[in-house]
């Protein structure tokens, strides 16, 4: 026993893997490593339900190895620290995205662009440095270097908060990268889930006019009323889009489906760019004439390397953007995939890891 | 007959026109106006032919209006001026590109981005203000705004000079708007007609490493020895393109046929740009992760504004860039379009206008 993979650490910890793609979670003890060198532990407090966790517990893009333990926005406190530790003490709040490890070398590195590095080690179901697989935040304890975690900001909710590590990232970096971060221009915002909504918040904090863009006239109340957005957009609706043809400065489109863009990239004003932060599974159809006739682009962004993911926490703090999270025990976590696979959830569930996840 | 649109100007002109979709062109009796306000009048002594010319005296974008007198890379001198023309004198040289108006009023017009002017009047083709339809180059004179005239640098020819007035600021805009005029940087081009080889020769200017990429492995000798190609990537190589794969820094794409762009996305190294100047009839396949994986982008551009033509015709001459070009005397114009419609140039076929255009 003590030789299987998940047991060959020394220190033991419990979690909840899919073992196979059904995909259905369940209690699952393995081992974490010794907290050594750059190394903190912390003790998960919440884990945000991702809805790449989704795709990777049923092997929907296909390099899923099981078993799979789920869960790449992670909150927690600090409960041990290698000898080299210099950013955290014991008792700290931290956090942990999608990365727990990269070459630290390469020119993406040395450019904080860790999300970038060909050798960027995954949260979960990745190979780590010793070769055994990483194992993500649905876990009652996590190892990482220091380099990857987030100091928390003070009096900053862990459970609300915690989403921001992955859909938080994942919009603010490319509002930034591609100036789309700029007060007075017009930026619409395709999809309301988990990413949309909080694109919607930061676009707005950064002082944009914020358009929803959406295939359901059900989210226009709750675009505008309670996320704040200043105008809302039936993409379905040929007059309504036609009035804002050539009206937006810049697009975050958050849509995994296989969907059309032309008519996305006709809202664009003149060098309007169209950013992807949603990857469907098949290419899509790409008018070049229309980006040609205005200097258009179409552009696409993963997330964000760890100084810019302590940034964005800081200015969410400050700014007091939470994503609206519904926090859920451990074991509603089957239920809360079926919901979110069918997009019943508004718009992040949360496992509320610390007080409902108990060793078996 | 003073009745008909072609002859209600004062002023009698001569040209070549296509008068139907068989795109043969042939001598053409018209007018043009009388020069007056802001307006200068050339004598046009050369004038490119464009690939554009070619899709437009065959109507192949379905709006060519006959009869039609191609020709938007005219080069010439200047034998009358309006009262306020206060830029040129009669003997100037001077050149004229895709443009001959704009409604100088709009936020894209008050940044010299007039080739993005909703309003925009194209050199032929298009309703002029006064409602008669727009005759381009093959013609023995032409009268334009001053606006829209440039100035030609001295001791630059003007007859292999004059494409750059399309060819050349369609690639030189876009160099430089998608920042990739820096040295040192790595950008590809693929195909090598009358604006690929001018993209070559810019990109090189502004001090790249230069790649040229394409189909026919019988271009790499010019590509190299003859345009200053660093390099040449034959696309249908696998092993070619796989070792080029993340080195580009950016693509100038001047391909109009439809083709896959996914190698070309590949090619590109993390915040790459791929950058289409050239417009297929059909949406392409667009790979949205490859964009995401690396942040990448895919955008396109269309010629240039005035002031940055100005600017790009001023770099050419200091920097002694020139077409390669084939010097036609006007009764070879067919022959010219039947060779150009088979790839038949190197690079770029001139008009000489003004020794062999006789009126009839």
């Amino acid at each position: 026993m003590a030789s299987s993979p998940e047991l060959k650490h020394p220190v033991k910890s419990f979690a909840w893997a899919a073992r196979d793609k059904s995909g259905v979670l369940s209690p699952f003890n393995f081992s974490r490593r010794a907290t050594d060198g750059h190394d903190v532990q912390l003790k998960v407090l919440y884990c945000g339900i991702c809805h790449s966790d989704l795709h990777m517990i049923k092997n929907e893009w296909g390099f899923t190895e099981y078993p799979i333990v789920p869960g790449h926005e992670i909150a927690g406190v600090v409960t041990e620290v290698g000898r080299k530790v210099q950013k955290f003490n014991i008792g700290d709040k931290v956090g942990v995205g999608c990365l727990v490890g990269s070459c630290r070398n390469c020119n993406k590195c040395a450019k904080d662009l860790e999300n970038y590095c060909p050798a960027q080690i995954l949260t979960y179901g990745s190979p780590y440095t010793d070769g055994t697989p990483t194992y993500g935040g649905y876990s009652d304890i996590i190892v990482v270097d220091e380099h990857f975690a987030i100091r928390w900001p003070e009096n900053f909710p862990l459970d609300a908060g915690c989403p921001l590590l992955c859909a938080g990232i994942s919009t603010y970096s490319p509002l930034k990268y591609f100036e789309l971060n700029k007060p007075g221009i017009h930026i619409g915002v395709v999809g309301l889930g988990g990413l949309g909504h909080v694109a919607v918040k930061f676009a707005k904090a950064f002082g944009a006019k914020v358009t929803v863009i959406s295939t359901s006239a059900g989210k226009k109340q709750e675009a505008i009323e309670k996320l704040g957005a200043d105008s809302f957009l039936l993409s379905g609706d040929p007059e309504q889009m036609q009035a804002a043809v050539g009206t937006m400065d810049g697009i975050i489109d958050t849509v995994s489906a296989v969907h059309s863009i032309l008519p996305l990239i006709d809202l664009l004003a003149s060098d309007g760019k169209l950013i992807a932060v949603g990857i469907p599974e098949k290419p899509l159809e790409l008018p070049i004439s229309s980006l040609c006739m205005g200097r258009k682009i179409v552009g696409g962004s993963t997330i964000g390397g760890l100084k810019e993911t302590q940034e964005m926490i800081d200015f969410a703090a400050k700014h007091n953007i939470l994503p609206d999270v519904e926090i859920v025990p451990i074991d509603y976590v089957n239920t809360a995939m079926e919901r979110l696979a069918r997009g019943d959830v508004k718009y992040r569930f949360v496992i509320d890891v610390g007080n409902t996840l108990k060793s078996t």
